[in-house]
């Protein structure tokens, strides 16, 4: 999972190799931030900065790293040497992750040595994209159904093994109460849920067989698939079984339903378990859901208790990528400016203040530069200095505590699924001005 | 990269112990297949079964792993002890991968003891799920550009590291020329390719000095991007820089431009080197291209060489998910059927056989049992035998190779970027039959 420095684009290293021949490596500000909110995303969830913290702390170039470059006769001797030593000693400031975060804001900002804050541009969009990217979609999920269970089902086709692990943090983070993905449970710590296949069922000759036994080999945590062939008939058959179980002193803790209308499945399957008296048995639904199809269920007051939100969430389905950006803003103390048509960026070194409502909601940002005040809360917050961490790293509950804060405090029209009139993010004079004077200069 | 055994879900370690305690471990056959095409997709191409493969032959559980089975407490320790000698000593038959592809149709089947081919489930999907959905996309750019240089540029926005590395390994396979991901070219041995970013020219006082400075930095190689202020302005430094480093016998490469109207920019910009008798400097571009784009420049006879192709690629924006299942067809000899509404599947152990027209295109498919011979070639081959590889590995050039002769034989109206009348995928007789009398039984 840590792919080392040469997990990187092959420009970065061309552009070192230039810096070095040019003994250019002054102080260079880089920002992380996303042009542009895509459709159907009222705000962003930041997060991935745990991840990044880790990359930057453990860049090296090994010697298989530096044979490569070698081999790939792309590299001057002497610049490969220059990189044996090569270290991540600069600062960076950054919105703590489960902060709520909105376009043309700087979620990142890494001031270092040229050549290092410029080598670590591909991996770290990588992980803080990838992560906000779920974390946004996530959160939409947990608005849309904030009493339900949210389980991440989605290891399966999530884009690789990286997306599988670091989603079912970023879901965690944004609200979900855990995940299917037993490697994500132990790396991150994150509570995990699970099942049975329809292959468990068909692999018995008998559907009530199954269960049956399913049930007896995890008398604590027995959720029963039913849906494999007749959804109703199999609510029947676990009425049948719980009755002979009780005798046993066994439970059936709930029901899973994957196919169909969801809805109307439970509602039957509800109706079928209440007559035989097992309310206390769960009904979970999962099925190609999103925050779309659970707000629709919760409309409908469909009794489910707890869904199991896959494919949709992990790819971001309706919004699979953000227009994320790392962008050089100051070199040797002098502000920088991308004009690229469509893509101009905001010069210098910059800050976000937020102002919050009388009622503690969120009322407006002001990005400025990192010199200014505005009214308000800074955004950004030092996290390391000179390669080294200066605040205990949070925890994943206390980040997850914190975005369920957020969360909170977003203005009602946000927190619809619909597009809706955008959060207002002022741009401070001092910005502005800024770009107006090195766009005279060029 | 690898991260074992408990990169899987749950379930299939609850289903395991269930079946443990039940010492079932009869021969199960389990069979990957896409359920329906995405929109925007008339045919796939099957990627990921050297990962699958190294997986498979991989596959333990180390200590650690059964550590933290145990302090799991979900697990007995009867149960967990079985796993120490946990390896996969099954069957594989698969489609060389390059194959092109359609719904229903097996890419894989895992012939294995019980435990292990459904403990397999998760990783085996994540691995063909996602190359098969990049390199389906790639090849639609491939089809849309098929003079061009196309070069993989998305790491940073696809989703994680692997999907990274994933991705530049199915596009390569796909027509792709090569990647600008270092680790990928490394891992792979795929052509790697990169140019500058706008931090390099903005780092610089001036842009001229910025260019001169790449060209001597990388005198094969200097492709230089000229959007960053103004891109015809740029063009005319790049000519006037061209004659003054010709006295040192110094060639620019290339320029790119990476915003704006990229067909209206090239114009301007050849005709500016052209003018200038620099008609060997190529033009390349990028920017959120993909196969529509990509295909509109074409057809403008837009005179680039060349296209970065990232994001879209990488994360298939258009389609980010295959309807990609891995489902259990037969157990203990007896076929199995999964009826879900909407999810049911074809039973049995299932080949396909393709026809060819008399042009040599792709003509028909049908779906048959294994046991059934049918008209044409069969296109799942043997690939493991009791747990070792039956043959050597295809090398990715041979891959390549072959996925290019396979779209070289695409009828033409499956070569359109638009929807088109589906391929013809028969389902044969037995199949339909064995359906039938699964359902009538239960």
């Amino acid at each position: 999972m840590s792919p080392g420095a040469l997990l990187t684009d092959l420009y970065e290293l061309t552009m070192l190799q230039s810096y070095f021949e040019q003994a250019m490596n002054a102080t260079a500000v880089f920002e992380f931030f996303v042009r542009k909110l895509p459709p159907h995303r009222n705000f962003l969830v930041a997060a991935g900065l745990e991840q990044v913290l880790d990359y930057l702390t453990g860049l090296v170039f090994d010697a298989d790293d530096l044979r490569w470059m070698h081999r790939s006769g792309r590299f001057t001797s002497a610049f490969i040497d220059s990189l044996r030593d090569f270290r991540f000693t600069g600062d960076v400031d950054a919105m703590p992750e489960g902060t709520v975060c909105f376009a043309d804001e700087p979620l990142l900002r890494i001031t270092a040595p040229l050549r290092e804050a410029q080598l670590v541009e591909s991996r770290v969009i990588n992980l803080l994209h990838y992560q906000t990217l779920v974390a946004s979609k996530a959160a939409r999920a947990v608005l849309a159904a904030p009493e339900a269970l949210l389980v991440d089902f989605g290891l399966r086709r999530a884009h690789g093994a990286e997306a599988g692990l670091l989603s079912a943090r970023a879901s965690y983070l944004a609200g979900f109460s855990g995940t299917a993905t037993v490697e994500a449970a132990r790396r991150f710590d994150i509570p995990v849920y699970g099942t049975m296949a329809h292959s468990y069922v068909e692999a018995h000759a008998d559907e009530t067989a199954a269960f049956e036994r399913f049930v007896r080999a995890h008398p604590e945590n027995a959720v029963l698939l039913i849906d494999t062939y007749d959804t109703e008939r199999a609510a029947r058959k676990v009425v049948d079984l719980a009755s002979r179980l009780a005798s046993d002193g066994l439970t059936i803790k709930g029901v899973r339903i994957d196919s169909g209308d969801l809805g109307e499945h439970a509602r039957r399957v509800r109706a079928i378990l209440d007559a035989a008296g097992l309310t206390a048995i769960t009904i979970f639904a999962s099925g190609n859901l999103d925050e779309y199809r659970l707000a629709d269920l919760v409309a409908q007051r469909a009794p489910i208790d707890g869904f199991g939100v896959g494919t949709r969430m992990n790819t971001s389905a309706d919004a699979p990528y953000l227009d994320a950006a790392y962008k050089l803003e100051e070199y040797e103390g002098r502000a920088r400016r991308k004009r690229s048509e469509g893509k101009a960026t905001w010069p210098g070194r910059k800050q976000v203040y937020r102002r919050h409502d009388a009622a503690g909601r969120l009322g407006s940002d002001t990005l400025t530069l990192a010199s200014e005040q505005a009214p308000g809360a800074p955004l950004l917050q030092p996290v390391m200095r000179a390669g080294r961490l200066v605040t205990p790293r949070p925890t994943l509950t206390a980040t997850r505590e914190r975005a369920k804060a957020e969360l909170a405090r977003l203005p009602e029209r946000l927190r619809t699924l619909d597009d809706t009139e955008p959060y207002r993010v002022e741009v401070s004079e001092e910005v502005r001005s800024l770009a107006r004077q090195l766009d005279a200069a060029v």
